[in-house]
């Protein structure tokens, strides 16, 4: 099939060029030249703006928007929505906020134009790895796209089968080559949305863990219950036959055996919308979401230096108690 | 009655002072002979050391143990424990642990020594307000004490009396005059350090909610959504008929009255036994206690400057995402 | 002053029987008959609908909206803003989101007629002891309904003033007598939300706190570490002279007092849309909310008889530890 | 080597298993002589008490304590404690407390007796995968055991190496072959501790993600923003290529397959002793431990009808907004 691709960033570029290497060709266009040029270069089409890309592909046109998400993918998609004509795709594969594709489908559903929402995981890895796709839109369309989900997505490649699954028992066998038709518009961005609130929920799990390790020997402890642990070591063994093994601890474990100390990261974290969206979403429907909310406040506080509410809390205690805190760590 | 102090800190010697108001003697004891001599000037008989303390109190004794709770009161404890006749009594007013209490006055008994825990509320604000206590050990010593522990409470004051109370009907008096014999021994310091875990989670609720209020013109939020909201006006209305008026809300709003940033206040926020033995306590019943957990942490996460669970995040965001995460806060 | 007022529940009647207490009139309107008739009997005028309701009233009308938050209100304004004519004003007394407080006056702003959002504290207890309520609006319309406001705030009463303040010094005296005007459109509205965020960790404080006195006397510990006590005095006792002392614990004390195993509640709570709100104002402004959270999610769950989630982490538990639960509490 | 073990229960016999696979031989005991007989039938050597198991034994003896953590191990601890003889090995590889653990060690060695510790993790996998091992104890000690634990281990297996991690370079080899020696006393059980407070955490993340995929369906939520996820697809789906991919993503995907409304759990959820401590060990060391408590809290009130807690929440609501909850869920 034959794509046209807004956004050659880490993400669009590498999901061109794996679409290239499975026999698959694109038309490509970033604001950054450079990051055409590149593209140009392992085989696709560059384009010099939106409406050059669009002449560039046959109809019915698919074009596949990856930006960040927000008004610049809003934006584009509006333009689009300006110059596509009946029958042609849009596809969102950023982390758009999935109100905003069920808002956008119905919209564009008015002038004819297919809607299909794509949550991808697999991060800098995925041009290797493949890409897991959690997809949202029309049966039909996204049936017809599937020639480039199918190219996309990891496959089954030498994960061990799950028990029990047999895809042909007449299920739907895209889930065991990585990808998912997850519903209607929004689907795909829903799925994505937990599966990075999860994610953050997993990571600060470990992160907890292994801050009670690395302060066992705080010299606030007894001095015969103080342990000086290696935490390389316990990460690579607990990569062998645990309970916990996964990718995210094999991730911790290459980076702690770079430097135990994790010397090079200052402790500040970002979050993006999807963890937001997670906590949202579980207030919606009343379900307690305590790991997933603690795990996305862990992220804010990291960004402060201090929360103006520590000072409330100083300020009751020298109320009542005539407490004075110490100065702050030096 | 006659009692003996042992501590003449903040707490110890304003005790004495409120008892020597209501007409009770006492002698008095501390490292720091000017605390001592502070309150020779106000009535008291001083002494040079706890042996000379006990010969100023006329037997059966009673010795207010009003001392950092841990290794110093423990070992005070056993001083007296040493020097004491059977029938003597020992009060501990501190914030001791209360399984400390149940083995102290089991070993005490031995010796034909009472023991009585008390867990102290009240603050700087004791002298004037009186303190309300929370009292452990065996009802005929705590009732023999009673005209010591009925002239430090409060007294019902000008507290509106609850609906349906009416200790006429037979009821313990005690709680309406603000003291309480809560049990055996360790029941005192128990409810007192369950009081101290509230106190954690009414204080971190009040926190969270000015913090919101204080960001609610962050540069984050759209413009036409922001707020620049004077917090003094907010708690003092809140002092007001609303839900949540409380003398905790009263401090604050006295805080922000003398500066509306708190900038005397680094956010640097300590935390005592009293709050962490409330989780212990909570683990070892089952029960869920994600409010007290979250004040407690919140105090720990103050203290730090980046956790190493944080840059365990961001080493896991680089791994699988490229992320690199901005130069920390300036 | 005279005002209008469209909804005559537990709220909405109490707030018009104490303006008349203070010597305003009112023209009122209900959907339910009685509850008209309730108020005419104590001195309002009646009305049959709003269109009557609004014949009553002379211009420039005050028309006070005291109904359920959502598509009730909303309908309710909307009919208004077709009657009302420039000048006229519209106070929003329910407990409204906010961004839809800024969406409206915005909108009736077109047509001339202001609006006014006030969020109440106080509930039942509101005749007697005034409300406590915080204003958003324009600082000329909510001047011009200052009779309004001032009759209907608790006043300065016999709370004891803030050390520090002192309103002759030129600071606004309205939050002194219990009344704020917090900002433009939503803003009381928004500090109401906090209001009741906070609330809802301080409940959970206090519930958390009870919870664990309750089962110190679990079978699951040792003999000799149980206790047994008396919630009703232990509550009594804290409001003398403690740290926590508070309104919510006068009615958590008033309530054991009548039965202390509360044998009249399920322990199914509800919540309203402020605890919820709270936290997404949180989020928005990457605020950590970890307490107004789990206060909120205790809700969710006590809600539920088991989650999804619980089913998940027994299945996996059997999937590594071949671990069967036990049968359900029977 | 030859081994003594006591306990045979499913870890304990699957580990004699797994070492007379490997060429070890072993006496084995459990109080119910089926599991004894059954064992002797795989090759061993059976015992018909600790007094006959010590017999069977060629000194220096090497005893593996394979029983539930607490009275039971330690009563066998100390029975065995008055049996052996200088040289002899103890080797506790139940949950035991890491506490325990420097105060057993410290008492043997009076003795001469050495004392390792060793956290077990692989469950009833362990058999074929190898069991991920901690072990804590003197170092010459461990090295002598060390056939049993590389026996016992999975080994590298088909886990890819981490990056930069080259055991040629001098580095411990243990580790990249699934087993630590984690430091003295106490090491093994405290970094398993660890180990189980982090899948605690990871399981509720996992947990509430599903739950709120689950709950998108809900009636509560407007009917265009609902979906009707297949849980099992999504699971399936993750497991390729996501960021999210773990063993216990893959339990669940196997239980989800089998069964996707998981009719068969209550979700009634036990806990054990490691992630209780795990939270005493983040208190003692002042580490925020947010997302590990709330998954042990989550676990607590899975196992309640309704706490008292809730009831005092409802009794506060009433008492402040006549608010009457409904009836419990039917």
């Amino acid at each position: 099939m034959q794509i046209g691709m807004i956004g050659l960033g880490r993400m669009g570029g590498n999901i061109v060029r794996r679409l290239m290497r499975n026999g698959h060709t694109a038309a490509v266009y970033d604001r950054d030249e450079r990051a055409v040029s590149a593209l140009v270069t392992d085989g696709a089409v560059g384009a010099a703006d939106i409406e050059d890309l669009l002449r560039k592909l046959t109809p019915p046109r698919v074009v596949w928007v990856m930006l960040p998400a927000g008004p610049i993918t809003e934006g584009t998609i509006e333009t689009l929505s300006g110059l596509l004509s009946a029958g042609d795709i849009i596809i969102d594969g950023g982390n758009t906020f999935w109100k905003d594709d069920i808002r956008r489908a119905r919209w564009l559903k008015q002038r004819g134009v297919h809607y299909v929402d794509v949550g991808t995981s697999g991060g800098v890895w995925g041009l290797e790895r493949g890409y897991c796709m959690m997809i949202g839109g029309e049966k039909e369309i996204v049936k017809r796209l599937d020639p480039i989900f199918s190219a996309l997505a990891p496959g089954e490649g030498d994960i061990s089968p799950t028990p029990g699954r047999d895809d042909r028992d007449g299920r739907d066998s895209r889930p065991t080559r990585g990808y998912l038709h997850a519903g209607p518009s929004g689907a795909g961005h829903f799925v994505k949305m937990i599966h990075n609130g999860i994610e953050y929920g997993l990571m600060q799990a470990y992160a907890e863990g292994f801050d009670i390790l690395k302060n066992a020997n705080s010299e606030a402890l007894p001095k015969e219950e103080r342990y000086n642990f290696d935490l390389t070591d316990i990460a690579e063994t607990w990569r062998r036959g645990s309970v916990i093994t996964s990718w995210l601890l094999d991730l911790t474990t290459a980076a702690l055996t770079r430097d135990p100390q994790l010397g090079d990261y200052t402790g500040y974290v970002e979050d993006s919308g999807e963890g937001r969206w997670t906590i949202m979403a579980a207030i919606d429907e009343a379900v307690p979401a305590d790991v997933l909310s603690a795990a996305l406040y862990a992220r804010f506080r990291s960004r402060r230096d201090h929360t103006f509410g520590e000072k409330i809390l100083s300020a009751m205690r020298q109320g009542f108690g005539g407490h004075v805190e110490p100065k702050d760590r030096a």
